[in-house]
């Protein structure tokens, strides 16, 4: 492979799932070749869905966003995303059909991950965080359920710390438990923190890999709230959820953005009740972690959308620079290593 | 690639689709790497036709069998021929899907072609006959019209020799004659004569090209006649419909099994009142082409079924023997080659 410069080793997890995922793993591959992405396997909609309904697949559509992220191949990267506009194939990713049949025909998730990521020119590897068909379950503060992630994504629960738990009781995935413990950087992405993050730091085993692991442990905070959920949630807020979910702590570092989007910009915000997250700094100091504040929206990150990312130009427009944002967290990795060496 | 033996450069166009094609392709590719698999586009059943119906798409179904036929990658070739079993995606093979995604992303089925070939890795190349998304139509002789391939199949008319064209006027594909003009041999492969074969030999411009090209051409006879519309044909009745169908004589060959399967084998048959093609030496001594017995079904064909061809194990049990059907063609090929030189 032809590299413009030789690829450092610096082995670095990321855990999450999304959009926030694949805006990390598209710029972090750039500075290492020894990558792994360890993905929630609790999603519920759209797509992967319907798939898991009608044929009782593990849900395809986050470790296929990991998988074109990591890949080298833009036409099979394209053709991945590529959804189904018509008849009964209507909303399907290819990608996703691509998984469940690999699946269904084998048996075996993994075999499919790992045939997709040799189809796909895969720079590092893709993990399921488990392989148990899992549903994220909800506990409210009045004792109330509420089952599935889809659904979860859509309640109002302002103020509260519900509980989760996945149900049946989740196995973790060794390959996720080894890449924890031996990478030199585990990021945790930013996501939807309830519906993304909480099923993948919930995974039993997972929380404890992580404050046993002596890799550099950061947190890359979300930029804006989600209504209903984390409305006045700032910083040091979010880091505190995270660790609560994975049952203690662990971080080493938050890396958060302290620049302002324009007005305007925060005005259509406004109308769907997201507001950009805010930082204490009193807070952060007094954290047990590093709280490390920079420009991470940088460069319009709103141009960047592609073919090659649905989600960019629907979902959201203030989102994370892919590549400021790998820059920042290498730099912060750096520094933890300096200091330690 | 590791051969055991060097491959020789014989160029070989096979025109045909579905499972004669696959047959016939499986074996030749281990005499050549000069191979090229022209398939009729007229398919309208099954996953095909929702694909077509839903999607306007192209018929990917034949080109999937004589793609997964020329593929060097066993795991990606069952993949290809995978087919959902529950659901809305019940009935799809996932090789369909994927031409289909690839064809509706790009606008370009050849491209997609293109990249499934890839994926696979395929030995040759697999081009479709026409890229004009047509109709096959059949005019009876009291004037009526059937329209549809799947649906032509299900006609009976017996005794009768009906016109056929293609809806809308089919533009050949270009790589399609280069391939029939500037071959060293072009095998017509066996299968349904009407809605197979017949919807390759009526694109304009084929049999022209068939009658121009200097390769030694030979027809693949089928061995069992279908009930309603070859019931009574011999060796030389196929062949002539061959050349019916192509506008003009244009076969050096026609290659025949003698070999008589057992007598339960045939009863079975004779109950869906299908009888094996018989064969007329002084008619075949008379004709204009070489005419070439031997045992096509040698080696216990049925017994030959396998993941990779899923077809073999549902629909025939009297199959052609690839390996033997091969190397009888090679052997031919070889000695018309000798005669000329």
């Amino acid at each position: 492979m032809n590299e413009p410069f030789a690829p450092t080793e610096r082995k670095i997890a990321v855990i999450g799932g999304g959009t926030g995922s694949f805006t990390l793993l598209s710029a972090l591959k750039n500075h290492t070749s020894q990558i792994a992405a360890l993905v929630n396997m609790a999603d519920d909609g759209g797509s992967t869905g319907v798939l898991r309904d009608e044929l009782g697949a593990l849900p395809p559509g986050d470790v296929r966003q990991c998988l074109v992220a990591l890949s080298e191949s833009p036409k099979v990267r394209d053709l991945f995303n590529y959804r189904f506009e018509e008849g009964s194939l209507k909303g399907h990713a290819f990608g996703n059909l691509f998984l469940t049949a690999l699946e269904k025909m084998t048996g075996d998730f993994v075999a499919g991950v790992e045939l997709a990521s040799e189809v796909l020119g895969v720079r590092g590897v893709v993990a399921p965080i488990t392989l148990t068909n899992v549903t994220l379950v909800m506990t409210r503060d009045d004792g109330s359920e509420v089952r599935g992630e889809f659904e979860i994504a859509n309640q109002d629960f302002h103020g509260e710390r519900p509980q989760f738990r996945l149900e049946p009781v989740a196995e973790p995935n060794p390959m996720a438990l080894r890449a924890i413990e031996t990478a030199d950087m585990v990021v945790i992405a930013p996501g939807n923190l309830y519906g993304s993050l909480a099923p993948a730091l919930i995974v039993p085993g997972i929380g404890e890999a992580l404050q046993r692991s002596k890799a550099v442990k950061v947190y890359v905070c979300n930029l804006m709230t989600k209504p209903g959920q984390t409305d006045n949630f700032e910083v040091n807020d979010f880091a505190d959820e995270i660790e609560r979910l994975a049952g203690g702590r662990f971080l080493d570092a938050v890396l958060y953005n302290t620049k302002q989007p324009s007005d305007d910009l925060l005005e259509k915000y406004a109308q769907a009740n997201e507001k950009i997250v805010g930082f204490d700094k009193d807070k952060l100091r007094e954290a047990h972690y590093a709280a490390v504040g920079t420009n991470l929206v940088s460069g319009m990150a709103w141009q960047n959308a592609s073919s090659s990312d649905p989600i960019a130009s629907h979902r959201t427009l203030i989102r994370h620079d892919s590549l400021a944002t790998a820059n920042a967290l290498i730099r912060l990795y750096d520094y933890f290593n300096e200091k330690r060496n």
